[in-house]
């Protein structure tokens, strides 16, 4: 059993970062030849792809395709790789929308697109409302991003069968984000504190959009067999809610330094987590009265967010998240023995489950 | 010369309209199945679509397509049809977003899809900010919008080389409408009043994005000779600054009971037109000072605007820009004898360029 990586297979973050840095680099000189101004902001959309992101999307594309079968020695690797890094342009376009949405001011540790845009308008004293422009600014390069992911796509090279099967994933991927995010705003304006409501943004947002979708738009170009697109669609769907399982409590417990944003983010912006879900039910009234004073609060200070962290801890619901992180690990593993996955395949998608979803903090 | 239109040629507004019905109904139901809450908010983004709009692009991209030879008889009209329609659904997410933007709360007499969303908000007594909640949501209609267009034009069944053909032009339309879109707001906040900028915007938003590439498109699927789109692409560009210098002018003559829009819409949001820039080059300080006065005041009332109208009326302006209207829309019939177009499509063009570049004020 040859568990070898093909060096095509290794350093894949800045395979995907090269490949997304060449298509930037050409859609934008193609911009400036119509209109400079325009391919001044757009460079900042590049800078903010290039600049940061762990990839993630296009990594399990990547290893959905080498498990189902496909072979960086073949003739389609390139336009695969392609393909498959167009990913990250979704995701920026997803990022450059939802922190204007949430009003978040960082981003990776720098300012968000719109605050970029609203200080520029202010630096350069033009007229009107700063907040305005960087908002208008932020819309529009959201919709670059998306319009160059499908250019990137579409236009990969890949033959139109193999085209047609990966574009069923594709837009699956895209539709079930979008349905997340506005599940999400809305549970947040409907003040839905239940468990379901939480799952099912997971579900969305993380599972389907971020690990099952990309594994089997991956799989899809690579012509899998029944068998394995179907272990591959659990195993990405529990691996996926792990995931954001994961993410929850860093959103809650994470070091700035780490995770780029403030400390206790995620309350702040009073996100509705199965980590709040379950606080909430084990929570006495006090306790409870405690949580709900920091949801959503922007005003919340350090120390608050310290005491939240405490009472998570004292109710026992970090210990029942991490139990959850750890059977849908379990359990996600034990199926990539399921299916005659490439074994090379089997070891990285082991390898990145468990890096995705273990403890950092 | 044949020039009876096939009946495939007539009621085309209510064809395309048929068209995104039907292709509206299936997405909705498949977002349905996935999720209740957001299939309900993509209801009011598909009432949106089918509830108005000229449908000018896809009838441009249609005429376009025939005059290069396609055939309503041949075995791709169908096709064809999806294929163009799903330019509706560009523009509702262009309108969408545009609306958010500008800060504009009717379009077609109706509120806005931001608006819809913070009077639901408002309405629902639900938690949180209701002009918060109305952007999020017409951010993500306007998104979804933008991924059904993409749903809607490549999977509408067009053979892989014919598809390909028409990629070129359907991508160069959504890039020219955001250049267009960023330089529209660019030129506001810089206080550009240049007719160079004006005509610059004119030639993004309206020549390229509405009349020449849809009309490209058209043309593309038919495969289209090098000299029938060398024509198209001329007619388009000058008929469609013809349309952009006529919708300028509405902009500010306009009756709100035509163009559903308040009167004077155009200075409330300090758009720069040729209009504009003309006036303001004519103008002395004092006719100047009115001008500027009126441009972006969100407060102008009805007699402001009517001295605003007699301004442009003295300075000769409106008798400029009708004469370059006019000199343009000549320029463009006469193109249509220097090609062998489809006798039928010539027509057809010809009652087109007419109707969008005519007097209705």
């Amino acid at each position: 059993m040859d568990t070898t990586p093909h060096p095509a297979d290794t350093d894949l973050p800045n395979r995907f970062r090269r490949q997304l840095a060449a298509f930037l680099d050409e859609k934008i000189t193609h911009l400036a030849a119509v209109d400079g101004t325009f391919a001044d902001a757009a460079a900042t959309l590049s800078e903010f792809v290039l600049g940061g992101g762990k990839r993630i999307r296009p990594t399990f594309a990547w290893w959905g395709w080498r498990a189902a079968g496909g072979s960086p020695e073949g003739t389609l690797t390139d336009q695969v790789r392609q393909a498959i890094s167009s990913l990250e342009l979704i995701q920026a376009s997803a990022l450059v929308h939802d922190d204007l949405m949430d009003s978040s001011d960082l981003r990776r540790g720098k300012p968000t697109v719109h605050v970029e845009f609203t200080e520029l308008h202010r630096a350069k004293g033009w007229l009107g409302d700063s907040e305005r422009f960087g908002a208008a600014s932020a819309i529009l390069l959201g919709d670059l991003a998306w319009m160059w992911a499908e250019d990137m796509f579409f236009t990969a090279g890949l033959p139109p069968e193999v085209l047609a099967r990966g574009m069923v994933h594709w837009q699956a991927m895209r539709s079930e984000m979008l349905t997340g995010q506005y599940l999400d705003i809305y549970t947040q304006v409907k003040g839905d504190e239940s468990e379901a409501a939480a799952m099912r943004i997971s579900e969305l947002k993380t599972a389907a959009y971020t690990v099952r979708e990309p594994l089997l738009l991956g799989a899809a170009l690579a012509g899998a067999s029944p068998e394995i697109a179907g272990v591959l669609h659990r195993f990405g769907a529990d691996i996926g809610i792990a995931f954001q399982l994961r993410d929850d409590i860093l959103g809650v417990f994470g070091d700035p330094e780490v995770t780029g944003k403030p400390a206790g983010d995620d309350l702040r912006e009073g996100k509705r987590t199965l980590l709040v879900a379950l606080g909430l039910r084990a929570a006495d009234d006090t306790q409870a009265a405690v949580l709900r004073g920091a949801l959503g609060n922007d005003a919340l200070t350090d120390a608050e967010v310290q005491r939240v962290r405490e009472l998570f801890t004292e109710l026992g619901t970090v210990a029942e998240v991490e139990r959850r992180i750890s059977t849908l690990t379990d359990g996600a593993l034990a199926m990539l023995d399921e299916a005659p996955l490439e074994p090379v395949a089997a070891v990285a998608l082991r390898d990145l489950a468990i890096a995705a979803t273990s403890r950092s903090h």
